[in-house]
């Protein structure tokens, strides 16, 4: 046998690991210390009552003789695909039952889909980065070529007409920096895609968080977009599914090349490599997306959004630059007095008791900046930004 | 952008379209026929109850702030993987947990665990066979050989020492045949693999139905097999989790070529493109292990046998050669009066109103040969023997 040897290329990533060593050799020094951690980018709240009582509902039925269902259709029972169509007809995207393929999460996703393309296409992905999207391809020994987001464009890069490119990456609202590509922007990310004949893999995993609604919640909402995009979704941060694991990923009908079908690929690729999602989990994602399922998420999401608020706010009083922090989970601020990324690790765990992200650890542009996440608790969170506005407005 | 051609290679199956097809046709014309179905590959009995009861509370946990489990480890949680570890244990096979991963199911990591091979790599598949061994490879433009299952050979190919492979396929009990290898034939293949430095792909998905003490329930019940064999195990005809979805892959540690170790790079590629087998499935699968879930368990699987039981009976009764049938839910049965696959097929549903699976459409050596399954209801059973035996008697 031989093995893939592009694993050899694939970095190890000891980002949280570092972060987590670092975070119990302080407690292990420092055992009164109250340490609030601002570095998770996972839900903290329960799952809503809605898909709760879907969920018991549907694995009491998959303990009687009537109601029990084994295999289900790969690509997701039909009851959830609708929903999710008609949760796309609310954005004013019109879809087809049939273009929407129930996922067990967009991680899986975006990793799989890859199978449907070439080594040798080219990948454009932005710098910082959610490490998925360079490890996947590294793993396949594909060419990856970077743009730079930074201050100066507002983390949200633009395309560069120059470059010719296959696969393009685009996350919005960002992990790691909170921004947001507004219309103008996405319509010249979508005409570039098809001048150049690439796809787009858009990752709209945080598009809940949205609330200006001029800001687009999917990337089907800019036109053309059905001829060069794959949209990759989850119930995770909208419903909390972090945990229960189910997402959904548009492979519209559109798309293709050389005789060949993006949307019939992709189907025959998950018939052969995927057997669905748990019909009890479909039963709970589809109750996410009912008028009162949507409306617990709501409530979720705007326990994290004022959460985001209250940071921002802080920030702002500060003076420190920032993206994010509205119509998104995450604040990317600038480091203060000009620190490194693991430079203000240190000192705002040592000075605050406070734990983030640093920038550094999702490419060479995070240098110098820092992740928080607004996942945490109301109390927890208003505290550390009393800590770090005593802490810095000392200075 | 290029797409990857090789999916162009992909055969379309129409084996259970076509099933249906005719089924659906038949019924119109013949609208009072009661029609049995013994074709489906599927349980029918509903979830033993200590796994209802075990992802019941694991749904009320999801719904409290105190219970709430968010993003677990990608290879499982601990709970299960010890359980997993200590159900080896009770077949005298030591493995540690870290070799165990929790899987949505074998179908999945046996498409998925080819990420970790080259493409140059030959793989050696049986003839007849589960679709998805070809098709996965066939995507990834890889070459396949062949090897002949047959009467002759009882449908368990032996190795061919001439013949050089990297990666082998074995399924035993053997989907769709039935046919169960033995240790003494589990042996050569074990030291054919490693004298060709091979990995073997273990399917053990029905290992469950095995009862004979005498047969291998796992691949490392035979000495070596740690140094060559993946094992790929589901919960799926264990424990009725067709629709709720968990398996189970063994990556041993001793596994490995050019400094690569495999179970390294497949728990990077899980941690890089999934994220997990749900919390509530999991405390599902982890009742099964019980001995409560296991009594329960083996209640199913004796009512699924006891139908095998009733059908290889009348088979024997009729002089119609088989595999199968014992320590598996298949039988794999020669058609009748040199009839072929489809002939059979179509002459069983009008004669009889019983309906199968044309072996033709598992490979070319399955032509003449049709699968039953006992997966159906006990009385319907009996019923479509009663009918078979009035059929093939009179002639």
């Amino acid at each position: 046998m031989r093995l893939n040897q592009h694993y050899k290329a694939v970095k190890e990533s000891y980002l949280f690991s570092t972060v987590a060593k670092k975070v119990a050799a302080y407690q292990q020094a420092h055992p009164g210390a109250d340490v609030i951690r601002m570095g998770i980018g996972d839900v903290t709240l329960p799952l809503p009552r809605a898909c709760v009582e879907a969920m018991a509902a549907a694995v009491a039925e998959q303990g009687t003789k009537e109601g029990f269902r084994g295999y289900g259709p790969e690509q997701g029972y039909d009851f959830l695909r609708c929903a999710v169509r008609d949760y796309y007809a609310e954005k004013q995207v019109g879809l087809d039952a049939d273009e929407i393929f129930i996922s067990d999460g967009a991680k899986s996703d975006l990793g799989n889909m890859l199978d449907l393309f070439d080594q040798d296409n080219v990948v454009l992905v932005p710098d910082p980065v959610y490490p998925v999207y360079v490890d996947t391809n590294t793993m396949a020994g594909r060419m990856i070529r970077y743009m730079d987001a930074n201050a100066q464009n507002d983390f949200l890069p633009m395309p560069d007409s120059a470059a010719d490119v296959d696969v393009i990456y685009l996350c919005s609202p960002n992990n790691p920096t909170g921004a947001v590509y507004d219309r103008a922007q996405l319509r010249q990310w979508v005409d570039y895609a098809r001048s150049k004949h690439a796809v787009i893999f858009y990752d709209a995993a945080y598009e809940a968080f949205i609330t200006d609604p001029e800001l687009p919640r999917s990337i089907y909402e800019i036109e053309g977009a059905k001829e060069c995009a794959v949209e990759f979704n989850s119930f995770s941060k909208m419903a909390g599914f972090t945990g229960t694991r189910c997402g959904y990923t548009v492979v519209p009908k559109g798309i293709g090349a050389d005789g060949l079908s993006l949307n019939k690929m992709w189907l025959r690729r998950q018939t052969t490599k995927f057997n669905g999602v748990p019909y009890i989990v479909q039963r709970g994602a589809a109750a996410a997306l009912t008028a009162e399922g949507q409306a617990q998420c709501r409530e979720n999401i705007a326990y994290y959004l004022e959460n985001a608020r209250v940071m921002s706010d802080t920030l702002s009083r500060l003076g420190i630059w920032f993206t994010g922090g509205e119509d998104s989970p995450y604040i990317w601020m600038r480091c203060p007095n000009g620190m490194g990324s693991w430079e203000f690790f240190d000192f705002l765990l040592e000075k605050a008791n406070v734990v983030g992200t640093p920038g550094e650890g999702f490419g060479v542009n995070g240098e110098g900046y820092f992740r928080l996440t607004a996942f945490g608790d109301k109390d927890k969170t208003a505290e550390a930004m009393a800590r770090m506005e005593r802490l810095f407005r000392q200075r």
